[in-house]
């Protein structure tokens, strides 16, 4: 699963190169309760045991009219796991804006992707067994999360709110390191537990991350 | 998938309390055999396209002698979860217990567990594919390995070589954190790359991890 964003990404819920995309608001409309039933049903009894009658029936749209949407089981999997890496996106970016600083905004992603996570438990099961039904969408998702927060951190060096790197490579590094980092806070505490303190836990989080775990200069 | 480890686990590939644990060398070889086949067949295939007899195949073990070690394709899958935690514990711990101190510790365990990773890239498949196929040994695997490194961090503090948690709950969410970040450089570095310099990767994490991002007193 999971993680978060930045910049505006393509909206995964209806790309236009797409020759199914839809064309009007009640086709918008249909295409949505297919992917949110999609998230449930996928959520609760994975790919395999998944049934696009089961789908179709959550969704409350005709098993007929399925196929006026996506091609098959396999293709509406794709489509969701893009719609719910764009989700996240959408949901953690303007929290990051907002922060006043380069490690104020990793600590406001943090929180809202736990925030997130815990109203939406199925996303980490659904971008997980992304790894085995669907690679490339997997593999896109992390490397376009990580990505984002390397141009983060990046900019936060160069306005000397953070430590510079001594070799552009570390950037990478980091960002890799915070997205696991995020990704195992939200499986424990977001998805795990339901009564762990956010906050609590995005704060611990932000401060490891802004002064580290050593002792310090006394 | 994935971590690292400290204290003496069970041994995971011949559970004393399992009626079909080997009682001769022999048997043991042929169960290690078993293991090892299933690692490369569930590696490559996935649990759902692997078969017992492409399993026994590659083990040169006639098929007829399965049963006497395992009960189902999902019993060996479970047993081979539990080796793969027991593996990556078993790597890691020496390099972990001869460090000088709880940092290098941490240091010592990220770059013994990416060399294992590089080695052994099956075990992400496997372990991840364990949250849907034996969601406990996931479950457990996770778990577990997050309590070592909180019980190494709880030490280092109470030695005086990392800043004391203000909170003891503090220390959980560090672990945590520390795992994710393991797992997701070994993805990166580890599997997804075969040329990365993993001590250059390692080295980078430890200094994040020691002296954090923040800009510091200057």
């Amino acid at each position: 699963m999971k993680g978060e964003a930045d910049r505006p990404g393509p909206d995964a819920s209806a790309p236009s190169s797409d020759p199914k995309a839809p064309r009007t608001e009640r086709g918008r409309r249909t295409r949505r309760a297919l992917l949110d039933a999609a998230a449930a049903e996928f959520g609760e009894r994975g790919f395999h045991d998944a049934s696009i009658s089961g789908i179709t029936a959550r969704a409350g749209v005709a098993l007929g009219s399925f196929y006026t949407w996506f091609d098959s089981k396999e293709a509406l999997f794709c489509a969701l796991v893009g719609d719910m890496s764009e989700q996240v996106r959408a949901h953690v970016a303007p929290h990051v804006r907002s922060a006043p600083d380069g490690l104020a905004a990793e600590r406001a992603g943090l929180a809202s992707f736990l925030g997130f996570v815990r109203d939406h438990k199925e996303i980490y099961r659904i971008i997980d067994e992304a790894e085995f039904v669907d690679p490339a969408s997997f593999r896109r998702h992390y490397a376009g999360t990580a990505e984002r927060i390397a141009a983060r951190l990046a900019a936060a060096a160069g306005r000397g709110e953070t430590r510079p790197p001594a070799d552009p490579a570390e950037t990478e590094v980091q960002a890799w390191a915070i997205m696991g980092m995020n990704v195992f806070l939200g499986l424990r505490y977001g998805v795990w537990s339901e009564d762990a303190d956010l906050d609590a836990v995005a704060d611990a989080a932000a401060d490891m991350l802004k002064r580290g775990l050593g002792p310090g200069e006394s």
